[in-house]
């Protein structure tokens, strides 16, 4: 991406080097490291520690936990921290945390003075694999999720996998929901890869997990590189998205974890793929049993029907002229466009209800 | 500037014909017209018309007037009513206003579902050769103007000088201080042409116009093309914004207009750089007698002292390392950057106030 690509460091026990890491990203002299209590607690000291080594004036912003929190009245409390700390255009931002940091420190430095440079060192999987890679930085609206927001990549995105090990499990496997993803759409290999080893991924062996979060890393990259502010190919990562996204809105995002959302999503953008003769059986039932083994959940809970979902989708960003774009897949590794209008997918999910 | 190069129109009654040249600018089906209660009793009727001609859907987004608006919370309530009308990533926003609804009206289309096309149709001479051009798009923060933004392009500028009719007579003294200043920085001979006909283009001569607008947009085009993220040169455009944003700040946004606090800096600026051996006496008594016969404001009124702007001048965007780029004139056309400390730039006022 020119002068806005940016190298990604992977590996254990990267946190506690990240002020070399920084330093070489060409950050300033002050950095603002926003990041929640939760994480706080077991890596902030260490990482300011680091900082201060490899000699940066740090700031540590605390925002509340939780999706609920990621909505501009937390951006303005970061912008109201940085005034009181005197950043410049050349200090620096590190989110340190899972997606609603990321997204939101990310968003607080595309818009604070114009523009500031950023670092993610995410702590959770799904973060680590996702979030913290490709640029897209927003907040939620009470509308939808993520509807305020700007493309702005980071100067590195720095990943240590030994964080994972204080992450709780219900986290782990809803990260795991965007691996399987990765696998669905584009890399047959990392799905079967799953397939034979979910249970040692889950058990955090380190060399599976390497294997896995750099291949997924790798599929994120490639997609953003050749198409970064998604005019048609970066749509891809949607998959399992359009519902995913319109489940959370209408759970008020306190229900589901975002990668719970999106399984059940992805079970029924595949259930749909195979109403739609593209995808064969097999492949669909792979997906699920897949989702499953990571317990993940794939049907749409009652009392929630299709159709109240319509609404929620309706101002979904990837809607043009009313339809909306709706990734399927042609089996494991592949998948195409379909351009639905909100009741069209309603439709196919009460068909695949009935089912 | 590549793909974000985009068409600025000029020329008498091109409000009406908003609605054919929106539609060559590529703009979707569904149009946001933002703007504030007083331009709307003058224009928002005719624009309406024009672009339903055209084939638009039209929503109206009026805003309360005033710098002291260009906030984030006005910023909310146009994202709220982008929802409400369903618009999407081909949607279209046209801020009809000044430079407060031209930069707010920016930012939310920097923003909204991380950035939907946007036109500017300025209706103040400020934001006709100014604030329309170039993309800066942001709003203010209780600690200083414009402290949260985004550099994001519009589609088109559609500069309809008859709309100047209607402007009160304070607002275009106001923006006259920014012709001048294109005098100052990179045109001799549009300085020149002031000095020879400044009360005919006060009185609205419509060939005057034309010439000092056309000539004020052709200098900041220039200079957004060079620098468009402000990373070195474009800084030349700050001559007499130092000072001027910080007695802005300081006096809460409501005593000056932003041209008329830019008309004190501009001539404290050039009161420096005779301090500093870089202008001669003479190009300072040029610009100090323009901005007179402009009836624009060159003291620093009582009892505001150069010192009280330390606070406000610290962070300021331009600064970097605790130095602020100040920009100096040697003579009239020619311009050269000095990085100074807020307290060394309040030391200098002092001095040319005791002068």
């Amino acid at each position: 991406m020119g002068d806005r690509s940016y190298p990604i460091y992977l590996g254990e026990g990267l946190l506690a080097r990240a002020g070399e890491l920084l330093k070489e990203a060409g950050c300033g002299a002050k950095i603002a490291v926003v990041t929640n209590p939760t994480v706080a607690g077991l890596y902030l000291k260490p990482l300011q520690e680091t900082l201060k080594r490899a000699g940066f004036q740090v700031t540590s912003i605390l925002l509340p936990d939780g999706e609920g929190h990621k909505n501009l009245k937390s951006v303005a409390a970061v912008y109201d921290q940085l005034i009181r700390a005197r950043f410049d255009r050349g200090s620096c931002i590190a989110a340190l945390g899972g997606g609603v940091i990321g997204d939101l420190a990310g968003f607080a430095a595309a818009t604070f003075l114009r523009g500031v440079p950023y670092v993610q060192l995410p702590t959770t999987l799904l973060a680590q694999v996702d979030s913290s890679i490709g640029g897209k930085t927003g907040v939620n609206h009470r509308a939808g999720k993520n509807l305020i927001g700007a493309f702005y990549q980071p100067k590195t995105v720095v990943i240590d996998l030994a964080v994972l090990r204080t992450l709780p499990r219900r986290e782990l496997l809803a990260g795991l929901a965007e691996v399987i993803k990765y696998g669905i759409i584009e890399e047959p290999d990392l799905f079967a890869l799953l397939e034979e080893k979910l249970e040692r991924m889950v058990a955090l062996e380190p060399e599976l997990l390497e294997e896995a979060v750099g291949a997924s890393c790798a599929v994120k990259a490639k997609v953003v590189e050749r198409d970064e502010r998604e005019e048609d190919y970066r749509s891809v990562l949607n998959f399992g998205h359009t519902v995913g996204h319109a489940l959370e809105a209408f759970t008020a995002f306190d229900k589901f974890l975002h990668g719970e959302a999106v399984a059940i999503g992805m079970a029924q953008a595949a259930a749909i793929s195979v109403a739609q003769g593209l995808c064969d059986e097999g492949s669909r039932r792979r997906i699920e049993l897949l989702l499953r083994r990571a317990e993940l959940p794939t049907a749409i809970p009652a009392p929630i029907r299709g159709r109240d979902l319509v609404t929620k989708m309706e101002v979904d960003k990837k809607s043009a002229g009313g339809k909306i774009k709706f990734v399927l897949c042609e089996g494991i590794g592949k998948t195409r466009f379909f351009w639905l209008s909100p009741e069209e997918i309603a439709a196919r999910l009460s068909a695949s209800e009935r089912r």
